[in-house]
């Protein structure tokens, strides 16, 4: 084995992110690569020179236990997208240039679509220049918004703290005797998945929010209100979960008629706040009732004392599938999560091509949305309650959780 | 022992306000008396009749642990303040009424200042009226704003999610090879307590938030820009703390320049939010970096799946004590915290007159505060420290935390 190993993280990270890292590192290690190295912030770090051995950053098992309960992305992350090679090919000259100094066999991407989007080119450019590096994409994202795979890394602990959350703040809002409205924000762009995940606060003592918006549903404030209304006269506190994606039917975001600077990021995607807010805000004036409004953040993706184990284990194993995957000699590739049962619950790993997932973009189908389309099905239940089974316990070291972090990362 | 008992829980809830429940339960219990009731939304709930007997709801050990487990007020709480008895005697006719009829003997109220002062106005007519009722206070607050007790049920447990949660933020907020402001609000009108606590996020892998702004020193926007724009030459990704309650020089809420629409509820106090979010756009404006905004928001308060056990163990043994207290004859009297040693840390409960606390704030003294302002000092992180050690591991059912909840609550 005289080829060396590369793996990079990419995008928004999620609790998960570092798991899949240290099974690819574990998996190569196992398999003898003698280097494995890591890229500092993704191909922008890689470009830049900027790279590590993990050898000399991940050090014994115990290590890899701490790494699996780490948030944020451990080798830092880029939101880089690479143009097409025949637009302007300076970046890939400079990528392949690296790697062949560091005299790689096989790199390893970890991300969502954006990534897959670099695995995908990068991929196509090898075939272009002869080069036979395995380019293999290894899935993360907690929107769980990725094609193919039953669904993947990183939402299992999302879905796990916002069900969690949801179901404190729930019961938190009974405590009062009065009428109230608590509008949940909850991430997701274009994809209601996450949204849909607080229905898994419903258990025996817990009826779950009142109502759930998704972005896949058109959403209309007049609508809204009276339905508000209408539960409020049956019930005290209503909780709402509401995606901070939600439009309208001219589809302009609900938290832009907040009239809030609305920005954009690289890949043009705009950047929402807001929308919990505005809501509360409009409930307030419209039904004369008291409303809060919270927003669960960032905390969403990196809320790792709370992490699923299910999606800590598979994260973890689809790391070490795509580095067996690259050395049986698959490029172009990305891991998938195939479901072989729910209950008792049992999925392997598995490949398909990159270019299925690369840029596109999975909905929450209509047979997880209940009829009245402020709510979810039975189906959607049985899907991702599984996936939020088990528990992680931190390392906890003065009271509060220790985590792995590379000293000085440049 | 044939005089009976009443509790009720009152103001915001904490993680811990059930423990002190739990703890009052078993000792009555213990200690032979018959019933031991239950307001339904504190006094408020007692004078509308809404009663339980609370052997029915809890029922053997196994829910005596779900309910030091459950977040929110199992009784429901009320915010309703007793005018003097000189004024309009009518609401302490109508408890004194309830009381005799329920024969009770002992009346424990768990809360805050404000709760404290029902305790000891109760107390000031039981004497007038000649009621041999024993009226004790058990306190809870996340703010740890009570005086004479060395630190208060509740916080710990708060102090303990804002720690970690801000280890992870500023963990989070390094992932991208790139200059942002983080800028994280946490709760506390008056006294910096909570917002203190986030420094207790520092530790080998983790810096710690990069300022500290407690409601305690007075805010100027212009010195804040200055600092975080000296502070970024030197640092790529920083993550601030700030109180939602702090002021100008003028002792105006600094949440009150975003020309938010400033509530007051029943006690007057101001309903603050957009503090975090006034000043990240602020910094955006003047430094033209990017920043985001996180509100720790209710979660602070009832994130019970990551409590405190010591704060758990203290709350529980505060109540025990109200009891004991009670039974030995005290009345107009209120459990505080003895601390006997920070390391190892050791505490004991003691009673002090409920006038001591009622109405009456703990602010963070100067020696807890940097000589800078901005920041704690290591004889803050001594004292806190050992409140948020130890954890307490929830019932986990189909992947969320299980709680203890009175079914129908009326």
């Amino acid at each position: 084995m005289n080829k060396n190993a590369i793996i990079g993280q990419s995008g928004g990270p999620t609790s998960a992110i570092n798991s899949s890292l240290a099974g690819a590192f574990c998996q190569a290690e196992e398999l003898g690569i003698n280097h494995i190295y890591g890229m500092i912030n993704g191909i922008e770090g890689l470009i830049q020179n900027r790279v590590i051995d993990l050898k000399n950053v991940i050090c014994g098992k115990p290590q890899v236990e701490l790494l699996k309960r780490t948030p944020s992305s451990f080798l830092g992350s880029c939101r880089k997208k690479l143009c097409e090679s025949e637009q302007n090919d300076s970046d890939y000259i400079a990528i392949f240039k690296r790697l062949k100094e560091l005299n790689i066999g096989y790199f390893f991407y970890i991300g969502g679509n954006d990534s897959m989007d670099t695995i995908d080119k990068l991929h196509r450019y090898s075939l272009k220049s002869k080069s036979d590096i395995k380019f293999i994409g290894i899935p993360k994202t907690i929107d769980n918004d990725l094609c193919i795979t039953d669904h993947c890394p990183g939402y299992g602990s999302a879905a796990k703290y916002i069900a969690t959350s949801m179901k404190e703040l729930i019961l938190d809002s009974t405590v009062y005797n009065k009428s109230s409205v608590t509008v949940v924000e909850i991430m997701g762009r274009h994809t209601g998945w996450l949204t849909a995940s607080s229905a898994l606060s419903k258990s025996a003592e817990c009826p779950g929010p009142d109502m759930i918006c998704l972005p896949e549903v058109v959403f209309d404030t007049d609508i809204f209100i009276k339905k508000i209304s209408s539960l409020l006269s049956n019930k005290k506190s209503l909780v709402i979960a509401v995606s901070e994606g939600i439009k309208n039917k001219d589809g302009q975001f609900i938290c832009e008629l907040a009239n809030k600077n609305t920005k954009v990021d690289n890949f043009g995607h705009k950047y929402l706040c807001g929308t919990a807010e505005y809501l509360a805000n409009l409930l307030s004036d419209n039904l004369d009732i008291k409303t809060r409004y919270v927003e669960f953040s960032t905390l969403q993706r990196c809320a790792s004392h709370i992490s699923s184990l299910t999606d800590i284990n598979e994260a973890f194993d689809t790391g070490a599938f795509a580095v067996k995957a690259a050395l049986d000699g698959n490029t172009g590739k990305v891991v998938i999560i195939q479901r072989d049962t729910d209950l008792p619950y049992s999925s392997h790993p598995s490949i398909s091509d990159v270019s299925m997932i690369a840029n596109k973009e999975k909905f929450v189908p209509d047979d997880f949305i209940s009829d009245d389309k402020y709510g979810v099905t039975s189906d959607f239940s049985k899907y991702a309650l599984p996936l939020i089974y088990g528990e992680l316990a931190p390392v906890f070291i003065n009271g509060i959780p220790e985590h792995l972090v590379i000293q000085n990362r440049k």
